[in-house]
């Protein structure tokens, strides 16, 4: 049993589109004194990817249609946020209270498909990742080539849940670690199967690293450090509910 | 900035009804070596609180009502366990593919009301805590009390949650933290004024907990050191959404 520690990496600059994030994550652990390990989980803010793919969207852009005007002005919404929300959702979940809960082209359930407007420019929303498996996998690739440590990659954004007040963060891409890991067909001291155990280690993760990152320190990224985890690829889209298995559908 | 670390505390002996939890926490803190801080969280799994407050249930005591015994059918469960489930519940929320969701009497929306079956003796289900914020504020002044030490409580259970597959820790009760961080009004450093930024810091504990403790290692207890949090009570009940804001009802 290994404590973990969760340590938060100052320094990344303000991210442009077509920054290299290996270089620029490199750097910020450098000049924060860390050493990668072999082992280490480097978890990343989605919002830094977002910048460096180009998924910020000026908002004088967007034309909103006839539907993201309706349900701007049923929640209180910018109409052309509610035209990105609706492009970037394969079908709205729910809406109401000022908030549209929509799944993303990749299956994600989370309201208004994480289009978001802070910590981005005036004027300015920022799109999810088009692909945040990739993203991760990119980018965990980038940084084994320049240090040769073996590592893996969590990128996360906040979603709320149904329920609860509040939001956590999750993993939206990952690499290099299996983001279920399970138990299931293993017996505790009783000799009781466990049917459906399958902590979502990637989701932990990500909360255990919005503790230290918090929202308005401008720190994008934290290192998990001593965390005994199951090496592999699948990435966080791994995670999505089948339909057929889906009872909130 | 600070490191945060996540410290399992093993060391608990197998826990019965009457216990005393502070004396059962503090032996497992000094067997391990530990010293607690101000400011230290101790993070529990519900079961050991279950089991101290003599929430365990012999299912052969259980008589099955025919709303169980249908439930149980359709859904391939002991019928016993399914009328422990409905007992434990205000409502079911949804079932199928071997799943009760339901809402606890306390008002958490979770699978099978939290009645359980693993790390208990063969032939009992635990029930969760009838008042978990009572049991954390109880366990926070009891070892308050002993060690002079100003601590937060967090005791967890493990969730599933709609769309996506796996579980994570949450909180079911909570003591001297505040279970949200409210930005709500605060401003990026682009000026934009955050609206429903709240993070749940108590659920990012309970998954950061987990990621040191397991399901099989025996060890139901954590310390988070270096957090900084909000003190206060509310207690992790405050965090049930109301009704009338819940989409998913």
């Amino acid at each position: 049993m290994k404590p973990l520690e969760i340590l938060p990496v100052p320094g990344v600059p303000e991210v442009r589109k077509g920054d290299d994030l290996v270089e620029l994550t490199l750097r910020a652990l450098t000049s924060s004194g860390f050493v990668l390990r072999d082992g280490d989980v480097l978890v990343v803010k989605q919002k830094i990817v977002s910048k460096a793919e180009g998924r910020l969207v000026r908002l004088s852009s967007v034309k909103p249609g006839p539907l993201a005007r309706k349900i701007a002005s049923e929640q209180g919404k910018d109409p052309r946020i509610a035209e990105l929300i609706l492009r970037e959702s394969n079908r709205v979940v729910r809406s109401g209270h000022g908030v549209i809960i929509t799944e993303t082209k990749h299956g994600y359930v989370c309201a208004n498909s994480g289009v978001d407007r802070s910590n981005v420019q005036n004027g300015y929303a920022a799109l999810l990742p088009k692909d945040p498996d990739r993203s991760a996998r990119d980018l965990r690739r980038g940084i084994e080539r320049r240090t040769g440590r073996q590592v893996a990659v969590v990128i996360t954004d906040t979603f709320g849940r149904p329920w609860r007040k509040g939001q956590t963060d999750v993993a939206i891409g990952c690499s290099g670690i299996r983001p279920l890991k399970s138990y299931i067909g293993k017996k505790d001291k009783f000799g009781y199967n466990l049917r459906v155990t399958e902590p979502a280690v990637v989701d932990e993760i990500a909360s255990a690293a919005e503790l230290v990152t918090g929202k308005l320190t401008g720190v994008p990224l934290a290192l998990v450090r001593g965390l005994d985890y199951e090496k592999g690829e699948g990435g966080a889209s791994t995670m999505i509910m089948e339909k057929d298995l889906d009872l909130f559908r």
